[in-house]
């Protein structure tokens, strides 16, 4: 809602499309919760508390929102909770006791104001009240980049692929994808540095040795951008195909996608809100006993 | 919580203390609802839903908030939860769908900072979901000068006067009241303008005749401030004998008071509550069946 506070519907029904996505790449509802944020109340209240320890100076330093505030072109007209929403991110994070918080590197920030913000709060209501996390980034491809070679992923950009898309809208997309635009004939030698198509390759095709030897060859000249782009097809075909089959068949029965939400909804609720109630003791909020 | 984060407990007793002051004073708590405001769990929802609603620049313009913020000297260090105060004064208003807000002056721009957000919600969401309130300013006295004469009463600026102030601590309270700094010896002729003993005999004498005989003696000259003062002293102290009496007679019945917030708060929950039920179905937000 951050995001999208003007398309509410849009939001809605994306709550069920990311759902199907994680469980078609194979993330395991018995083994993570998956829920919905909006339905977690304890999340606006630890917001809420937070809010209190942080400086405007301090969100507005945050190079993560300095970049997307960019991104999103919004000149003198940012809403107060896109700005703040490193603090939301904090409560999210926070609410779970969390060790470690899966995330790309431009998410680093977001962490480290995160441990900020609960030692702020250890140190003024509690020691051990609150847990800092570590960010567990990848090693490689910790953010992949956009088919047009300069941003992230996004839709609005249209710069992305989705895990459901069809070959043919596969193909549409990596027709599209940035090359080296100096690489005009087959003959010519290519770049392979800031090449999308071979950033692809090295993330999604496990055989090293031929993504090595189809670099050496573009980079000589001879291989041409359509050619290597239909390889590059090929392996995110392959790669993709598992998940768009386990996808359809999840999208047959979208009473059990509603079913796992619900039951991961319920028991995060229980989690969030026994950490909220810790937070509230640990502030000496007043009660009635 | 957003004044005085750094001292939670300070704020636990003051539920008690103003509830007490609220019901002294006449206040009945069967017409009014009285409510513990950390106990809505709604009111932080509604204010995270208001925040994507209203710009950075759109909260920095409030005069209100520009003025508390030079007075409590925060520099560069505006805590996050101080800035969206008037958010979460929107969420406390529209939540019980007010229609009409008693305040001071002074709290004008946070009214009309409501009902921008109230006309967005319902543009963005839905006509007539949440409705729009007018401020009910007392005609005159909206809003008494502190002691000092400078600023609104404030605990920490030491100008106040506790409603529940002992004789003594009255008179002590009014001997410092700040009058004429050049009405120095009894005949000499003073100021009635900025001078805090007439703003109070004008607030709370009600022998209007009286008062305007003093204030002509006293610009005329002949009239000293500790015979003033002595006056002044002895109206208010009539004035509060009562609040006072009852204070006390409330304050050794503990539990009657619990009781009274126990079940306003209640009934605040329950109705801010609905309204944000109200508000997220015409959000069309994710909601199980």
């Amino acid at each position: 809602m951050t995001d999208h506070f003007s398309e509410p519907l849009k939001v809605q029904e994306n709550i069920l499309e990311v759902t199907m996505d994680y469980l078609a790449v194979g993330i395991d509802p018995n083994l993570s919760t998956i829920c919905v944020q909006s339905l977690l109340t304890a999340l606006p209240e630890i917001t809420m508390y937070f809010l209190n320890l942080l400086t405007l100076n301090q969100i507005e330093r945050n190079p993560t929102v300095k970049e997307e505030i960019r991104q999103k072109d919004f000149g003198n007209k940012i809403p107060v909770g896109f700005l703040i929403y490193p603090v939301s991110q904090a409560a999210d994070i926070t609410a779970f006791l969390a060790d470690l918080v899966p995330v790309g590197a431009d998410q680093i920030p977001m962490i480290e104001d995160t441990n900020f913000i609960v030692r702020k709060f250890n140190d003024m209501y509690g020691a051990g009240t609150l847990k800092e996390c570590k960010a567990k980034v990848p090693e490689q491809f910790s953010r992949l980049i956009g088919i047009d070679g300069k941003a992230k992923m996004s839709k609005s950009l249209g710069n992305y692929i989705y895990l459901k898309s069809t070959s043919d809208e596969l193909w549409t997309q990596v027709k599209q994808m940035y090359t080296d635009p100096n690489h005009i004939k087959v003959e010519d030698p290519g770049q392979i540095e800031g090449n999308v198509v071979f950033t692809y390759l090295d993330a999604f095709d496990e055989n090293k040795q031929e993504v090595a030897r189809l670099k050496d060859q573009y980079r000589q000249g001879g291989l041409g951008d359509m050619k290597i782009k239909k390889y590059l097809f090929e392996v995110l075909d392959n790669k993709f195909k598992g998940i768009r089959e386990r996808r359809l068949e999840l999208a047959s029965d979208k009473a059990q996608i509603i079913k796992i939400l619900k039951e991961g909804t319920l028991k995060a609720n229980e989690v969030s809100q026994a950490t909220l109630s810790k937070m509230k003791r640990a502030m000496k909020m007043f009660e009635f006993v």
